[in-house]
């Protein structure tokens, strides 16, 4: 295997080409930054209170449990550098601090940790999240990545393409599930565990005399995402069909959500703006089978979120957990209705449709793709019968990250 | 048990004096707005396309499941309302569609879907999350909630009073567990489920020899909240002492994050801008026990965050699981240090201390608190051990929601 310093470097040394120590010069500015200045003039610049905040001496830092040690109020923040600079030998930035402190920072480590855009951005493309590409109704061949189930149980390299078509195109098949109710807790498990809501933890979509979910009837299921109702909704649905409808319907629907977000924000942006910052009410009352165990699920969170970067997070829809109560200003919910019509509008026009087969499991980003269903009938011979569980995204990119870079540890 | 309608009677009603229905008048606005007056003068007025939108009609609405049946494309946002009246005998609502379509609504739903300010306040403080009361070190006995364990088991009551507690002021403790390692599975079975994380679903606090996490360790936690470093960090966290230092440390300590936070909007806005707005990387690689299964968590999010309404949603902050790596541009790494150091020394300031005896449980919210731990010294004869496990704000206001309002329904 591979070092640890092998991998790192690899992965983000490409734009940065090592050159031979030799000639590399370090100094302080203004008590504020040290700055390396490397053979071909190319510089690399650190904040000082950011170096004494991660030194990497024991006293400092933890290096079995990867933990700063320091307590804050050792007071790295008004400590400065006397003295900075480098040993070419050990290709090491040393400093000595003014408390008599002294660091040595390796240049990798350095490197690594370089804070110019373009290495940043490769950090947070590679090894935080894979950048979501977006996708109207004419790609879906295009994106549409396949893969044999067993073949996810048994190769880590199939596992985490999987995973990376997940977080990339927002689904993807799989084929040759055997016929087993467990397919989906294999899956889960797989990647890490199963996400257990107030559903349970691996739930049945099929037709169910007197229901108490809307989706366990046969009529069909408009464009939605599960349980906008939670904080902390599902992240992907792992949807494996054993028994699909005969009838004519019972088809898969699906919009990338986060494709209609980004066509709102060009075509149409004031409705985008409605729709980013004005709060709907997602619920859910009942219980799933036991009276004793009532649920009532509120949250309030717009049609469209954003993280911290102003990527899409999140996409809120579902019509029949949309509640009536709208706790907004009235001159908010009357314009609040001509946006979401649009939204829809255009959710429908890029819906794509697909009917799964007996063995196929359909998974997809919940916080993503809207997907609906068809209406179909069940017959005394033939009642379509899916089984589903859910797996949070903290889980996922974990996962996807120890399979990409099982070394990055220091 | 009270009817539903007398339930939301109670709830909503208050300020809403009822009165008798005679000379209730509806009118229509300029095809926006319908608008009912009350005897009194008080008005209560409704976008036209909410009303459509939520017809409570059977084909508009699935009764059994509690969900809107309507299909968008149907075309509700562009049907006019062509005549409406009031019902004086069943207190009803009547609306005529340009479609054909009719649709009634009880006055006493109309009353609780009320978009008057004050309406929704009550509904967002009552119904959705009791609004946390902020404390600082010198209201900490004033704020401390105790409950018997066997009463959070067998009373609902009990429960409920636990629960908002902790909504309102961020902790409480419970007296007289039993010595029995499952006691924080039969709580979080009470609100609910546990939530599992990369350290299983209980886990255990005490010295471990090659400890893989940094709380495993006897030197002092400085304040903290558990798991920054995922997107779906936990809700609560239940501490259960099953034995307790004799040495003199292992104390517990805690500062109210949302106070801090609250502070340094007032007294230090441009540091609160930057807590707020630049995002710090949380991390944590290893694995709990089994090498086999490893992980690598990371989540990119300020110190500071709030929700949608712009209240306070969730503190991160924990020195052991900041990564090295800093993912902003170097000024504002530079910048956001200094405002960090802020934070910490008001948090400290503030921080309360206190030591859990065998059979406490210490429970608080784990968005809200910084906790962290005194140093202690393990003996042959006394190991300080701790059991815990964590729940998610989902399932716990859901639980309380159920407690108050058993018959929200309708």
């Amino acid at each position: 295997m591979l070092s640890c310093k092998h991998m790192i470097g690899q992965l983000l040394g490409r734009q940065l080409k090592r050159h031979a120590s030799h000639g590399i010069t370090a100094r302080l500015l203004e008590q504020r930054y040290v700055e390396l200045t490397q053979p071909d003039g190319r510089q690399l610049k650190y904040p000082s209170i950011w170096l004494r905040d991660n030194c990497q001496c024991s006293e400092c830092f933890h290096a079995a449990t990867r933990a700063r040690k320091s307590h804050w109020e050792r007071g790295p923040l008004h400590v400065q550098a006397e003295r900075v600079s480098y040993d070419e030998e050990r290709q090491q930035l040393i400093i000595n601090w003014q408390d008599a402190h002294n660091s040595s920072y390796d240049l990798d480590w350095l490197q690594q940790r370089d804070f110019s855009a373009e290495a940043r951005q490769r950090y947070l493309d590679e090894v935080y999240k894979q950048p979501a590409q977006l996708w109207g109704k004419p790609q879906f061949g295009a994106v549409t990545r396949e893969f044999a189930y067993q073949d996810v149980l048994q190769k880590d390299a199939v596992l985490c393409a999987w995973l990376e078509a997940l977080a990339v195109h927002g689904f993807a098949l799989l084929r040759e599930a055997p016929h087993d109710t467990q397919v989906v807790r294999h899956l889960a498990e797989r990647i890490g565990y199963i996400k257990h809501t107030t559903y349970g933890d691996v739930f049945e979509v099929k037709s169910k005399p007197n229901a108490g979910n809307y989706a366990y009837l046969m009529t069909p299921l408009p464009l939605h995402t599960d349980m906008p109702y939670y904080e902390y909704k599902a992240g992907i649905n792992i949807l494996h069909t054993l028994v699909q409808s005969e009838s004519p319907g019972g088809a898969n629907t699906m919009t990338d959500g986060f494709y209609i977000a980004d066509k709102m924000r060009r075509e149409h942006p004031e409705y985008y703006e409605l729709l980013r910052t004005i709060p709907v009410n997602w619920y859910d009352i009942g219980h799933d089978g036991d009276a004793g165990k009532p649920f009532h699920s509120l949250w309030r969170g717009p049609v469209i979120c954003l993280d911290i970067d102003g990527h899409f997070a999140r996409i809120n829809q579902n019509t029949t957990k949309r509640d009536s109560r709208f706790t907004v200003p009235l001159e908010q919910a009357l314009a609040w209705y001509e946006a979401y019509d649009k939204f829809l509008q255009l959710a429908q026009a890029e819906a794509v449709e697909f009917k799964t087969r007996p063995g196929d499991v359909f998974v997809f980003n919940n916080l993503r793709m809207l997907h609906g269903r068809t209406a179909y009938e069940d017959s005394a011979q033939n009642k379509r019968h899916l089984i589903g569980a859910y797996v949070d995204w903290d889980i996922i990119y974990s996962k996807i990250r120890t399979l990409k870079f099982p070394n990055l540890k220091c």
